[in-house]
């Protein structure tokens, strides 16, 4: 890698940094409490968020911005929850920045809005150095993925705050070993919490949201 | 995206396409037929791989390149099939590139060999500006991750060679679409070769080394 790629990237870089922290405040002061999902492609961020919002949106008001290379195939699927969807296409950029979330929500938001979710561009690598003003990141791996995804895509699971293993549905069929993959992720980020979840079953899907509600009203 | 990074970008871009010629021209001189593989993370990558190493190596002169943000993992199943194997570790860049390619090589190739595999880190983005000097790209997807992954990944198809869908044995516990999946594949990319696997069951894969051999002695 080229020295001055590095540079003008640790530019770019701060840069987001400081429209992050403007995102994080505005949030804040707003009430929103905003979770970002990072994840390989396929792996069910956005069967994860449909889930989510429908049965969150029983009782808070919520909506959600994506991110994807091409195409609204995702927001279509998330509107089918009644929430406020708004797609993000990035062309051929791998990953969101915070200009493109402070872009998308200009002019756009529902005036009272309690929780909102940002879906990351399918991918392990390239988002983990960019703050979206989040305050809630999580991090998904189903369990077709295999045990080791924690050893080798290591900075994402350190700037995430939750794992969730999506898929457990399939863990029998894959021959999934959970107590390995938990392992390598505290092996990565000691003390990290997990939950597992299947958004077909359901199963863990309330754990989650029970979480999830408490942990805005402690940052509130 | 900042203006300034871009031009980096492409200088960058254009420097790794001239090491890249040099790089297949070498190969090509040396009677060394290149494959390297993109996929997502999980997605199968190192199994088919692995299987593909131990077939082929009964016949012919085979190696792998493996490369990782972190561990040698991936290197150390490899070598279970008897090749020569090389990690690279790429830290926190999300590809490879040729340089790195160039670098492994130094010194380090049997001085016969008929196939050289190069497998890229886990991403369907970063991985798809980068030549690395290989005859043939494959880009590997596997039934778990969904059908629309073509649509949505476009450059990655537009820029390998063949598709291969992996892990078929798990076809119908996911209720993966394959005529959907295929559709998806050629509106990204018409007339696209696409091969079925699965290397737990072995189904598919003699059909992969046969095409294999012939695509080396096309190109021979």
């Amino acid at each position: 890698m080229n020295t001055r790629l590095v540079e003008v990237r640790q530019k770019v870089l701060k840069q987001n940094d400081v429209v992050a922290r403007e995102l994080r405040q505005q949030f804040r002061d707003a009430g929103i409490f905003v979770v970002s999902l990072v994840s390989s492609p396929g792996s069910g961020k956005t069967a994860f968020l449909e889930r989510t919002l429908s049965m969150l949106g029983e009782r808070f008001k919520v909506a959600a911005l994506v991110g994807d290379l091409a195409t609204d195939n995702d927001a279509v699927r998330l509107a089918r929850s009644g929430a406020p969807v708004k797609q993000i296409v990035t062309g051929t950029v791998c990953h969101l920045e915070a200009d493109m979330v402070k872009n998308a929500m200009a002019g756009w938001l529902p005036t009272e809005l309690n929780f909102l979710f940002v879906e990351n561009v399918g991918n392990l690598v390239c988002p983990s150095s960019y703050d979206l003003g989040e305050q809630l990141r999580l991090v998904l791996m189903s369990v077709t993925e295999g045990e080791d995804k924690p050893l080798k895509y290591p900075t994402i699971f350190n700037t995430a705050d939750v794992a969730i293993l999506t898929k457990m549905d399939l863990a029998a069929a894959v021959e999934f070993d959970a107590a390995t993959a938990k392992k390598n992720i505290h092996a990565v980020r000691p003390g990290m919490k997990i939950m597992d979840v299947s958004t077909k079953s359901g199963a863990g899907m309330a754990e989650w949201i029970e979480f999830l509600i408490g942990q805005r009203t402690d940052a509130m």
